[in-house]
């Protein structure tokens, strides 16, 4: 490695660490070069590469400065539900979203669909092709109802990161977090129950509730800092509530990340009232900086945390490769996962195994992380740029989506009719909620390419916003 | 394609279709050659080549005889379930069967697992490899939830070999039939409410009910006609049946394959009480003859039988794929498979799809049900010479699985555990009854080789049930 090369390594780490913040100025080169006793022109070489990698921004007269955006543009303000346990509805927008055929060119705001064309994935497409060509045996026959042991102790060994001791043998494989969510709920619940959410909340966890006869209880959620444990603990005194689900970090699709204190203080409250947890860390690896946060799950010394997780944000979704640790809920977990699909497929468990294994996972993460960070401040100048006055918007420390909130009361549903022959669509609200609220917000996802198609698809959405709002 | 080798062909195909029956004397070699205007080398050339493929047998100074069983070992008699709605149990015999660890060397004759060796499968292999080489837009993507286009065009296509006129729109592609089964349940029925299945029955369905608080109600069924359709009625007229859940064709495990006019009776049943059949048509393209009965739902006009099915038996289980159609509640199952697991992995998917498009589907049939006829045929001769006497042995017509009977009180989960340490583990009869049934029963797979190891496995069983009875 050329002398330059480690000096870009140790100040991509320092960023990635926070030492030096975003929109602040880095050593200038002369005092770097002194400091490290290096040639003026390794430094110049190493600031460059920092350039190109998206990592700093020259100020012409002035120097390098860390890129990324420092403050959070006007935030939406924190979530008021409706105060009582509710059906949830709107499967027929989720439904939309999800199924409806896009022609080509269409662009697609609204989906959860990370960047599934790095060159970072290659590896994985490798071991995939050679697992097929290598034979039968391996993955023709049923994997154990668990999985892979091998992917099994690569998950125990990464979610060391977030502060957890998991045994290999308590993850189980599930097809996508929606298999690990949905066996956990049908774990700690019987119909009828109700379960606290953050509000708004994942849609795939809000229509499991509905599938499950269940009904939500939507707690108001702050944009910043997430559940309010405030209002929790007022709907816990009032309500029989049976399970708290929650997305701590880098939350779809409101992008707060609660602070370690509020983990814990949720952690307390769910042992005081004796209920279980199902966190759902989906987005938990895409936090921008490092490390990341500790997952509720670290804090917890009696297995009441059912934590869930998959690859579907962080590789691709087309694997369906999600898992469970249930802690004390693992033998009825395996049960409820045998009724739902047995197991899962094995030839995406081991070649999966193996683009971690070699260190392929944490190189493709660190690219993804950039790259999110980037595309989120683009995504948030654009919306600024051209969205109505007085729009709000998320401002979340990782993954790939942010939540916006319009400044007039109109239906993100009805909008999104009037974009389906313009070749835009994007999340309405409502299906965030499952009392019909966010009707004036809409989810949007910044993961792929903010190449000129998805410049102008903001722009065309940005169109039809003000022209609907002139029709109101 | 040479003269021999149409004649080939053609014989097999007569036999096939049940022109040449099992144990008949096939033409003598003078009489086809006059009747053929072929040489007599040719007929000749033809008969070695029928004996290698198994078809036929020569029997000295005699001629070819069709080779296969013809007449039935002595068959199980009708089941005599509980007559009242059970709740499920046994989950704990069913996760030894699934999820023990088997050392090298260990004859597990209980499993479910077909022959994924075959040479047939080859071109799947291929198929996959490709995929995962030509990149990544394909299946690292979410599919349409309800699967790949391809797929469900090939599956409608084959759909018409058995009567069913299936529109692509229909058919939703699932995580392994489990999943269609437990979508279709959820799809049909409310916690509490009481299903009939066909008695034994397979314990993924059984699970499924004990899974979503259904109670199941066992019919007698016989081992060659299947359900009783009297014993049913019967308990339609006593009991608000919400559902009837039935394996009709190669039953899973007692073999049987239900007359089309029982069929049609049953589902006559079903119109008078208004309620829907779950169909699962697993084992049913494995049926040994040629054409293959026709489904129930063949003759569904109103769409009131969900019909079920997989690969898992015919091609492999670790691709995990299955299909449902659905019928009057497509909408529903397509709710359920969503909040289940959202969709299923693609790769697997289109590769079928290529597989079965390119014909190689229908050749690995044709080979796998030879093969698994004469591995029946072996299996119950070895079972008939080594089995205490007054063993009765189900005789299927298709598939690769037989369900046996022994002839003294013994519980074959205590024989499974004094196996243990002999390598050789079978499927206690138990699992497949939620009345706690068939506890002198197991099931036994003969789709593996049929080699001096499985045939000593046999051997070992045998001694073992023997010795196990002396200190009854």
């Amino acid at each position: 490695m050329k002398l330059y090369e480690q000096l870009v390594e140790e100040l991509v780490s320092r960023i990635n660490q926070g030492y030096y913040q975003p929109g602040k100025k880095l050593p200038s080169i002369r005092s770097l070069s002194k400091e490290r006793g290096v040639s003026i022109s390794t430094v110049q070489e190493a600031y460059i590469r920092l350039e190109e990698g998206g990592f700093a921004e020259v100020r012409p007269k002035s120097g390098y400065y860390v890129k990324g955006r420092s403050a959070a543009p006007q935030l939406p303000e924190v979530s008021r539900p409706a105060q009582r346990p509710l059906e949830v509805s709107h499967w027929e927008q989720v439904y939309n979203l999800l199924h409806a055929e896009k022609e080509p060119g269409h662009v697609a705001l609204g989906t959860a669909l990370p960047e599934i064309n790095s060159s970072t994935l290659k590896p994985l497409l490798k071991s995939l092709s050679q697992a097929a060509r290598n034979g039968t045996e391996n993955f023709l026959n049923y994997c154990g109802m668990g999985g892979s042991p091998n992917l099994r102790k690569q998950i125990a060994r990464l979610a060391v990161d977030y502060g957890c001791n998991l045994h290999p043998d308590e993850i189980i494989i599930t097809s996508g977090c929606q298999e690990a969510l949905v066996c956990s709920f049908r774990a700690v619940t019987n119909p009828g129950d109700i379960v606290a959410t953050d509000s708004p909340s994942f849609y795939g966890s809000t229509q499991a509730i509905k599938a499950l006869g269940l009904k939500a209880l939507e707690i108001p959620t702050h944009p910043e800092t997430g559940i309010s444990l405030e209002a929790l603990e007022l709907a816990l005194d009032q309500w029989p509530i049976q399970a708290i689900q929650v997305t701590p970090t880098c939350n779809n699709p409101l992008g707060y990340t609660m602070p370690e204190e509020r983990r814990k203080g949720l952690l307390r409250l769910a042992q005081q009232y004796d209920i279980p947890i199902i966190e759902d860390d989906i987005y938990g690896d895409l936090y921008f900086r490092s490390p990341r946060p500790k997952a509720i799950r670290a804090f917890d010394q009696e297995g009441r945390v059912l934590l869930c997780s998959s690859f579907s944000k962080t590789i691709a979704p087309g694997l369906r490769l999600g898992w469970v640790a249930p802690g004390q809920c693992t033998e009825r977990v395996l049960h409820k996962k045998f009724v739902s699909t047995v197991s899962s497929p094995l030839i995406q468990q081991e070649a999966v195994a193996e683009f971690i294994a070699n260190g392929y996972y944490e190189r493709h993460l660190r690219k993804m992380r950039l790259q999110y960070q980037q595309s989120r401040d683009l995504m948030i100048e654009w919306i600024e740029s051209y969205f109505p006055e007085g729009t709000r918007i998320s401002f979340p420390e990782g993954g790939y989506m942010l939540w916006v909130e319009l400044p007039m009361a109109m239906d993100t549903v009805l909008l999104n009719q009037r974009l389906a022959d313009k070749q835009v669509s994007i999340a309405p609200g409502v299906i965030f909620s499952a009392s019909g609220k966010y009707r004036n917000f809409m989810r949007l996802n910044y993961a792929g390419k903010m190449d000129e198609d998805t410049h102008n698809a903001v722009r065309v959405l940005a169109d039809e916003i003000r022209s609907f709002a002139e029709e109101i």
